[in-house]
């Protein structure tokens, strides 16, 4: 499953690596945000679980080998190396952070300690689903911290890239902060509690607005939210006290957001309807939210969409997973990249996460007093623990997310690794 | 299979439509760009054969019917609604223009004539995959157009929006222009051309450059492309020369690429490798490359991944599927929605395209020497023909896109259309 989901030079290389009977040898990589998305001080990560699926059931089915033995750049490939294929298994080691935690630029997500074509195999997957899922959860818990407790719904997937990607983000969204999803398949997957009652479509479907209403609060009583601006958001509003309870509230999806809700309350307040709620969808954000909470709108819970789905302002992550360290008959030698303003430094590392700062070290170094961030989650092929839930990886969010992460906090480079850098340099001799 | 994978709501309305007793009435659904993606004047369309083999194997298996009445929504629903969805099938209408279609703003690319309930519950699932990989081949057109005849290779996958929507995205992009792909899985489903030879973590694999070049050249011989810029790409272009042919060419994937292309260029020639060529890659778009082709930059491909796999500039369309028309007892009632800047044209259209201009029409009018754009793809829950590959699409991207399509070109409403509109204004009385 899943074998030829990857670029095919990481296919090329583990042949190459094959040819050059390099595959016994182990190589660490490391997935690190080597820069921040945009508009981003921090990233809340989410997708470990994927990066678990993945490894334990990556396979290369024959049809998938036939088609690669095809491709001019495999010609000149060993044969044994498609009986290799055949048999693949990840038998490595991964270590990561847990979903939910809060991570900063420079700092690593996860690595892979495996025969060199099993950790290098994965790395476009793994760039993928991560940052993935990272952007939507952090983008969520930007959108839920401007919301000041009130609720967000996750409103999306019409947006996703791909609707499954809309399953992923939703459930992202969830551990972000987002209280729930339109997306139902995300619920019964994921658990993350779904809502949705109906669109415009629903209220131009009867000949009048009024009995679309009436309709719908017969189907769903007390979760009844009625969708008020089909025609006109203030008669909207009206037809709604004409029905009265039961009644969840209504859901406003164009216009002027702040001078509506304060009309459509004082219209629903008039007929003794204090109880209903005002949602609020349609093209927002966390600035526009911030902006109609600090206004004093009377807004109980917003949807959002596009923007959220898919991260509108900043769509990228600059990840990067590299190789920083090789093991050839039972020595280590340590590598980098040292292309100018993309360049790694060099060893296997952990991030110590003390309260006030950060340090990254050396993967064997020991930091009283700190939390070694990066844990191990896969052990030579098999998952160590069960994975948490979405529900337990969403209070962990809220634990790291408060108090809010400061754009300030600085991560030191341990004593160990600074000296390791400076050996790695000393003795580069690259051709 | 993926009945649960749309907006609750879908689920929610069928409910009702169905306790309203009105599954048995038919419905049009229209999708429509209501407004193009930012900087864009045109999108290509990509992304129908999702929704064919979405819609033709639309199913609830029991335990999403399960799953589902256990929601509090659905607490009033007719216990007759689970035997329905039990047994859903789409057998409906689908009509789209074909992938590789040119379409302006306020343009139809699809409409859905089904019963109710069957053309209601698509809409998330069509909004999301069509839009996205239209992004993307859209996208893509103006990366390829940019490059002016240079081949464009989609390197995105490890950026996409999960790892499976970087396998349609590479598809979408090589409808777009795109000579191949990295995606590995995209060429053994969708038959597009796959590249890729080695990554950095090749070369940091081997003691030294040097050998790490010679292993590829053995096993890659003329498809050979050296990664140069690992450690200093002028000394790896140097090493590069050292080695000779066989040999595609180069990569650089950091630096000023003018400068060093130019410089990489005469180190090639001056070795008399005139016939290896040079790649490069590393955060492009189609403004970076015009810019490289205009000052002459001596590159014979581009790879392209970040902005392209996620559309970056523009990551969203407000793309739209709504209600237009509804039949009830053999008369037809015409649908809109009117709130403020999110108002939509009542009627199920066509559009009649001419050589200078095109007409929005109803969709049963005859506009001579036009080509009517939206075709039927499935009638009665059936394919009516085998779809095209992405091969055949391209080709026929590429006979729209030339001469580059026009942004002044004009969508006119035909008389028809007009007099249906104002008939509704007329006739409408919401509530």
């Amino acid at each position: 499953m899943n074998g030829l989901l990857t670029d095919l030079y990481e296919l090329t290389m583990a042949a190459g690596y094959f040819a050059a009977g390099k595959h016994e040898e182990t190589g660490v990589f490391e997935f690190t945000v080597r820069r921040l998305p945009r508009n981003r001080d921090f990233v809340l990560i989410a997708g470990i679980h994927r990066a678990v699926d993945y490894l334990l059931n990556l396979r290369f089915e024959p049809a998938e080998i036939a088609y690669l033995r095809g491709l001019p750049g495999f010609r000149h490939t060993p044969a044994e190396f498609w009986d290799y294929l055949a048999d693949f298994r990840f038998c490595g080691d991964m270590f990561a952070v847990p979903e939910g935690s809060v991570i900063y630029e420079g700092q690593p997500v996860l690595n892979i300690r495996a025969p060199l074509i099993e950790a290098q195999i994965p790395e476009t997957w793994l760039l993928s689903a991560i940052t993935f899922e990272t952007l939507i959860a952090t983008k969520a818990a930007r959108i839920a911290h401007a919301a000041e407790g009130r609720d967000v719904i996750e409103f999306g997937t019409r947006r996703a890239h791909t609707p499954e990607a809309g399953v992923l983000g939703a459930r992202a969204a969830y551990i972000g902060g987002c209280a729930g999803t339109s997306n139902t398949l995300a619920g019964f997957k994921y658990g993350v509690p779904v809502a949705g009652t109906a669109a415009h479509s629903w209220i131009m479907s009867f000949e009048s607005e009024f009995e679309a209403f009436r309709e719908l609060q017969e189907l769903l009583c007390e979760e009844t939210v009625q969708l008020i601006d089909t025609y006109d958001p203030i008669e909207g509003a009206n037809a709604v006290t004409r029905l009265g309870r039961p009644l969840w509230g209504v859901r406003i999806d164009s216009g002027d957001f702040l001078a509506l809700s304060k009309q459509v309350r004082r219209i629903l307040d008039d007929a003794g309807l204090e109880g209903a709620k005002i949602m609020a969808s349609g093209d927002l954000n966390e600035s526009k939210i911030e902006a109609l909470v600090r206004a004093g709108a009377p807004i109980d819970a917003f949807g959002v969409g596009t923007e959220l789905a898919t991260s509108a302002d900043a769509p990228s992550m600059g990840a990067i997973y590299k190789l920083v360290e090789i093991e050839q008959d039972g020595h280590t030698r340590y590598t980098a990249k040292l292309s100018p303003e993309k360049s790694t430094l060099a060893g296997a590392k952990q991030l110590f996460r003390y309260p006030e700062f950060d340090v990254l070290g050396l993967h064997d170094e020991c930091a009283g007093g700190s939390e070694a961030m990066l844990k191990p989650v896969i052990i030579r092929g098999r998952l160590v623990q069960p994975l948490p839930s979405a529900a337990e990886i969403r209070k962990l969010a809220k634990k790291n997310l408060t108090p809010w992460p400061s754009a300030d906090r600085r991560t030191e480079i341990s004593a160990s690794l600074q000296a390791l850098q400076k050996d790695f340099a000393a003795a580069k001799a690259p051709r």
